[in-house]
């Protein structure tokens, strides 16, 4: 079967699109350079921001996911992928901007954490994507509860978002965050799902240690099978 | 001033360029997606291997290389990097393909090491990048004189790119390459260069602790400063 080239539409942020990436590469079964996939990214830092978007009238990132969606198609893509959690709001938009697939990271994930027989788990993500319900949507039906933080504990998981990750600050403290990740265990929670790309990075940069579920990860596998490469797990 | 946006000629192999795009997102100051610069990346695994087609008569990579330039240009990118030593042997052809500049790894590489007042580095990299001696042309007339490993030691080298890193073997044995790195300390190198863009992933991976310069970051800093972005050092 001839191999698809994968196209990402990425930039929010940046880092979360090279974290996507290199888990596509890393988890394709190669054994040198021409063995992996065709991989096509537009890190277009243009998007504007989605959470001020969908809660404080921000600019619409629309038109910029849009265009970034047909450049890829223009490019030779034949699926596109989205690493932004809070940018799956405008997904039907971006897929009607082309004519190839656009594979829903979110669905990828409710449909991995239902074959390993998960019944709650924990939603750690944005502001954006915690109060369009997003998630809630996307899991109706699949017979897993999902459980948010308390006010507070959403506040310092944005935080960790905005002033440690997407601000690049090494030596930020996350303390407060993991008070909010230890209350959604104690309060039933399986596993924590990382639900903002930058999230993976923080549980790396800030070496926070709980049972998670990483939606990159479950989307480049969801991709690399898609496109007709093998996975190594 | 107008930001320029980077053209990334990838797939050589696909974790060096993942590692060149985070490196390009680390080292630029930003405290938000936005602030961030542009970056299209052709992650083109159909590029055939380099070192064999410079000693082994393998297929040309020259026609698969000049087409990424030209779908990056026509794409937007409005300056190009190329994260692979070995490649730059065709850094004429690729250069005379587009219209926009092609910034040099090897030449920025010279440039840093003799800001910082180097006069020995050792050269670790692909016996395509030894071999050709694009190296000691490029260093030539900037009073940097280059140690390459000896034979026993460059095949150690080489073993540790294609069955260590290209090969992703999290467990491969670097202790061979690590000899021929302590042999060129010896003979006097104050660095070492790691002249192929795999290598800072195999001293990541197989913690190897040695005085090294960089080529895939000086290329990050010199696109960061051409595009119009800051640096964060």
């Amino acid at each position: 079967m001839e191999k698809k080239t994968i196209g990402i539409i990425g930039g929010m942020g940046p880092l979360a699109t090279a974290d996507l990436f290199e888990k596509i590469t890393l988890h394709t079964r190669a054994a040198r350079d021409q063995d992996h996939l065709r991989v096509l990214i537009d890190s277009n830092t243009n998007i504007p921001d989605r959470t001020a978007a969908l809660l404080h009238g921000g600019e619409d990132p629309t038109p910029q996911l849009t265009a970034s969606a047909a450049l890829l198609e223009r490019m030779g893509a034949q699926v596109l992928i989205m690493p932004c959690n809070t940018a799956h709001n405008y997904y039907d938009a971006v897929a009607g901007a082309v004519q190839i697939p656009v594979l829903h990271m979110i669905r990828l994930t409710a449909q991995a954490l239902a074959e390993r027989g998960v019944t709650a788990a924990g939603l750690l993500a944005t502001d954006g994507t915690v109060q369009t319900g997003i998630y809630q949507r996307t899991f109706a039906g699949t017979g897993i509860g999902l459980l948010t933080p308390e006010p507070e504990g959403q506040a310092a998981i944005m935080a960790m978002i905005y002033q440690g990750v997407k601000a690049g600050d090494l030596h930020y403290d996350a303390s407060a965050a993991r008070r909010a990740m230890e209350a959604l265990l104690e309060r039933g929670a399986q596993t924590l799902i990382l639900g903002c790309t930058e999230l993976p990075l923080a549980a790396q940069l800030y070496r926070l240690d709980y049972p998670f579920t990483d939606p990159t990860l479950e989307l480049a596998r969801g991709a690399i099978r898609f496109a007709g490469g093998e996975t190594t797990d």
